[in-house]
C-alpha cells in the first residue's frame, strides 16, 4: 500500500481529460504537489494510505478554476462608482483613487483581499495585469494561490517606474525574488496599443523572448479604441501587433470585443488565446464579443472576472453563467456554449492559453493538485441531473466548499486556512473610510 | 413603552419607500404581521419593548424579493436538458415528464423544494403560472412564503382539467378554500394567444372582472409568437388581446420581448406591467426585451425568474446582475439601469405590478412586515460604498441570511424554520430518479 499526503473520496469526479471521463464514487490521491492517482473510492483506497482524508460525498470534485483576466489589486474599489460613462468613471474615480492609493502597501493588502476572495470562490490560478506585482505576489503567496502577475507597462511613469526599462527591470528583480516559488510566474504586461508606444511593445516582447514569458495585453475592448488605431496607424489593433512584430511572441489577449475575421484568423495562427471578461464587458458597455467566432476558427477562450471595479465581484461560476446564456440569445442559437465547453474554458482552456495545460486544468495523474469541491447536497443545487449543467447554471460560488492549490488544503469546508477573514474585512473597512474621504464620496 | 413581536435593529436600512430615505444603524418594528416603525436603533429600542430581538450589524434590512414571473412546480427539473433547441426541449424532455408526474402529489412537492429556495434566496412573494394551484398553495402556505398562484388556461385539457369552464371551477374552488389566508392569492393564467382561444381568453377575463383578479400571460416572448398571431389573427399579440377587450381587466405580462412601440403605448394607456426573465429569455436565446423603451414610456418593468428549467435557479440576485448588465451594454450606454432602479423592480415596482404596493414593496409604517436581512460583513462584500450596487453587481443569494414574511420569522441566519431541509433534498433525489428513468436518461 502506498502512502498518499491527502485523498478525497466519494466525490463526483469530473476529470476535465481530453475524453471529459467522470468518474462516480471517484476519489483522488495527492502526494506531495501533485496528483498521484484517480478512480474509484475502491480502487484508491484499496491502493492508498491516506494522511488526510477528506470526504466528498454530494460534492462535485474538479479541477480548480482558472481566471485568466484580473487586476487583483483593484479589489478594494468594489462598487467605488457604478453605472457611469467610462471617462467619468476613470477620470472621477478610479484614477484619483490609484493615484492617491498606489503603493505597496495598498497593493499588498488589496491583492490579499482579492487572493481570499478568489479562493473561496474556487479559483486556483488567476492571471493579474497591474503595477507593483512583488506585492500581488506576496500577498498571493501568502493566501496559497497560484498566479501569473503580470507588471503593467505604460508610457507614462507609474508606480514608481520612470519608464519602460525601470519596468523591464522590475520584473527582472520579481523574477529572481521569486525563483524558487512554485506558485508565483512574473511577466511583463503591457497595458494596450493605445497607452504603449511601438518602441516600448518591443521591449516587452523582447523581454518576453529572453525569459520566455507569456505577454498579457488588452486588445480591442472598445470600439473607440479600434477606431483610433486606424486612425493612428492605419490599421486595426491586432493588425498593428502583428505587423510589429509582438504577435511572435507567446501572446495572451484581455477582452478582443472588436475584432474582424481577419484578425482572428491572425490570432489562429499565432495561437493567441483570448480571455473574454463578460460581465465587465456589459457593465461598461463595451459590446459583445464573437466568442462563436472564435470557436468557430479554432481559437481558445477562457473566461477572466476583470478586475473588481467593473464587475463586482471576483466570481467564475457567475460569468460562465451569463456567457453560456449571453451568447446563446446574441447568436439566437440556445445549442451554442454548451455547459461542458463553458466549463472546459475556465479548466483545461484556460491552462493551455495561459502555456500551463502540462501541469493544470485537468484531474490526471503526475498533474498539479489544484482541486475544487463543490457541495451540491443543498436545496438550491437538487436534484442534479448533469453536473456540467449546474456548474454554469445553477451554482452560485457559496457552493465552492473545498479548495487545494500545489496540494495544499487552503480552504476546508468553507473555511480559509491561510489568511484571518476578520482582518481582512477589518481592513477593508479602514481602506474604504480612506477612499471615501479621498474622493469625498 | 410599546410592544413590538420583533425588532430588527442596528442594520443598514433601505427603505425604498418614495424618497428611497436609507437608515443607517437602523431599526424595525414588527406587531402581529404588520411594520409598526422605523427609524434608527436608539429610536426604535426607546419607544418599543421586543418580544424577539434581531440583530443586524453589518446587514441590509431591506424589503423582501418579489419574483413576478415563475413556474415552481418545475423544479424538479432544474437541468434535465439544457443547450438545445426550444422544439427539441420541449418535445423530448419537458413535455414527456409533464404528462407523466402532472399530479397533486408531484406539485406540491416540487412546489415546496421551489417555495423553500425561494426563501433562501430572499423572495418573500411569487407570482405563479403552472396547473393544479391547490398543491403550490399548500406549499407555499407550508413553507410561509406569499404567493400568487395563477391556474393555468389553456385550450387542450391538461391537470385533469376538460376545459376552461373546470379551469374556471377549480379556480373558484380554491378561492373559497384559500379565503382565509393571508398569504396565498388565486387568479386564472391563460397561457398564450398562441394556446387559448378567443373565447377562452374572454372567459378568463371575466372570471377576472368578477374577483378582481389580476391577469398573468405570457405574451411576445419569440419572434416565431408574433409572425404566427400576424398570419392567424392579422395582427400582433398585443393588438390582438386590445381588440379582444382583454386588457381592460388588470394584466401583467410575462416576457414581452418583441413588442413595438405602439404596442408598448398601449400597455402604458391599460397600466400592464411586464414581468422581464432576462435569464431564460437569454439561455433560450428568445431574444432582449425592449427594457429601455418600457421605462421610457413609463410602463412598469419587474424580474422575474421564470421556471428552473429554463434558467436554472430561482435567483432574483443573478436576474438584477445579469438584467442591469445587459441593458447597458444592448443600448451601448452604461447609465442604463442604475442599481437603485434595478433594486426597486424586485421590490415596489413588482409590487406595483402585482397591485399589491399599497401593502407591499417597501419597508413604511402600516404595510406588511415582508423583510429580509443580507449579511455584508463578509470578504466577498467588503469594502462596501453603496448597498444598492452590491445587491446588484456584487452579493449572490448565499448573503441573504434572514427572512420576515408577513411577520413570521421564516429563515433565520440560512436555517429554514419552516420546512425540513434535509427530508426535501432526499425527495428531490427520489424524483430525480423517477424522471430520469422516465426519460431513460
Amino acid at each position: 500500500m502506498q502512502k498518499a499526503d491527502i485523498v478525497i473520496r466519494d466525490g463526483l469526479l469530473l476529470t476535465i481529460n481530453r475524453e471529459m471521463d467522470i468518474i462516480e464514487n471517484g476519489a483522488v490521491a495527492i502526494c506531495g504537489n501533485k496528483i498521484k492517482a484517480l478512480g474509484t473510492t475502491e480502487e484508491i483506497t484499496a491502493d492508498f494510505q491516506a494522511g488526510k482524508t477528506i470526504f466528498a460525498k454530494g460534492k462535485i470534485i474538479m479541477p480548480g478554476l482558472i481566471n485568466a483576466h484580473t487586476h487583483i489589486p483593484m479589489t478594494y474599489f468594489r462598487g467605488i462608482a457604478d453605472d457611469l460613462p467610462l471617462q467619468t468613471w476613470l477620470q472621477d474615480y478610479i484614477w484619483p483613487t490609484e493615484s492617491r492609493f498606489l503603493n505597496r502597501e495598498f497593493v499588498y493588502h488589496a491583492a490579499l483581499h482579492g487572493a481570499a476572495e478568489m479562493i473561496k470562490n474556487g479559483i486556483t490560478l488567476f492571471n493579474d495585469m497591474y503595477f507593483l506585482g512583488k506585492e500581488s505576489a506576496r500577498a498571493a503567496t501568502e493566501a496559497g494561490i497560484r498566479g501569473i502577475i503580470g507588471e503593467g507597462l505604460l508610457d507614462i511613469p507609474l508606480a514608481g517606474h520612470k519608464n519602460a526599462d525601470e519596468v523591464i527591470d522590475y520584473v527582472k528583480s520579481a523574477r529572481s525574488e521569486f525563483a524558487g516559488s512554485e506558485l508565483i510566474d512574473f511577466t511583463i504586461a503591457p497595458h494596450a496599443v493605445y497607452s504603449c508606444s511601438s518602441a516600448n511593445l518591443i521591449k516587452a516582447r523582447k523581454l518576453a523572448e529572453e525569459f520566455d514569458l507569456l505577454l498579457h495585453i488588452h486588445v480591442s475592448e472598445t470600439e473607440q479604441e479600434v477606431l483610433d488605431a486606424i486612425q493612428k496607424f492605419g490599421k486595426r489593433p491586432v493588425h498593428y501587433l502583428e505587423d510589429l512584430g509582438f504577435l511572435e511572441q507567446n501572446v495572451i489577449f484581455a477582452h478582443g470585443i472588436w475584432v474582424d475575421e481577419w484578425e482572428i484568423r491572425i490570432m489562429k495562427k499565432r495561437s493567441i488565446a483570448v480571455a473574454i471578461t463578460t460581465e465587465s464587458h456589459l457593465k461598461l458597455a463595451s459590446g459583445f464579443a464573437p466568442v462563436r467566432s472564435y470557436l468557430e476558427n479554432g481559437v481558445t477562450v477562457c473566461l477572466g472576472t476583470d478586475g473588481v471595479s467593473s464587475n463586482n465581484n471576483l466570481d467564475l461560476l457567475t460569468e460562465m453563467d451569463l456567457t453560456a446564456k449571453l451568447h446563446k440569445a446574441y447568436n439566437q442559437d440556445p445549442t451554442q456554449l454548451q455547459a461542458a465547453q463553458v466549463v472546459r474554458m475556465v479548466t483545461i482552456d484556460a491552462a493551455r492559453a495561459l502555456h500551463k495545460d502540462e501541469f493544470l486544468g485537468s484531474l490526471e495523474p503526475g498533474k498539479l493538485a489544484d482541486i475544487i469541491l463543490l457541495d451540491t447536497n443543498t436545496l438550491e443545487a437538487q436534484p442534479m441531473y448533469n453536473p456540467y449543467s449546474h456548474l454554469v447554471y445553477t451554482l452560485n460560488s457559496s457552493a465552492v466548499s473545498t479548495v487545494i492549490i500545489n496540494g495544499s488544503l487552503v480552504m476546508e469546508e468553507r473555511k480559509l486556512l491561510t489568511v484571518d477573514e476578520a482582518e481582512l474585512i477589518g481592513r477593508a473597512g479602514d481602506y474604504r473610510q480612506m477612499i471615501r474621504e479621498n474622493l469625498n464620496l
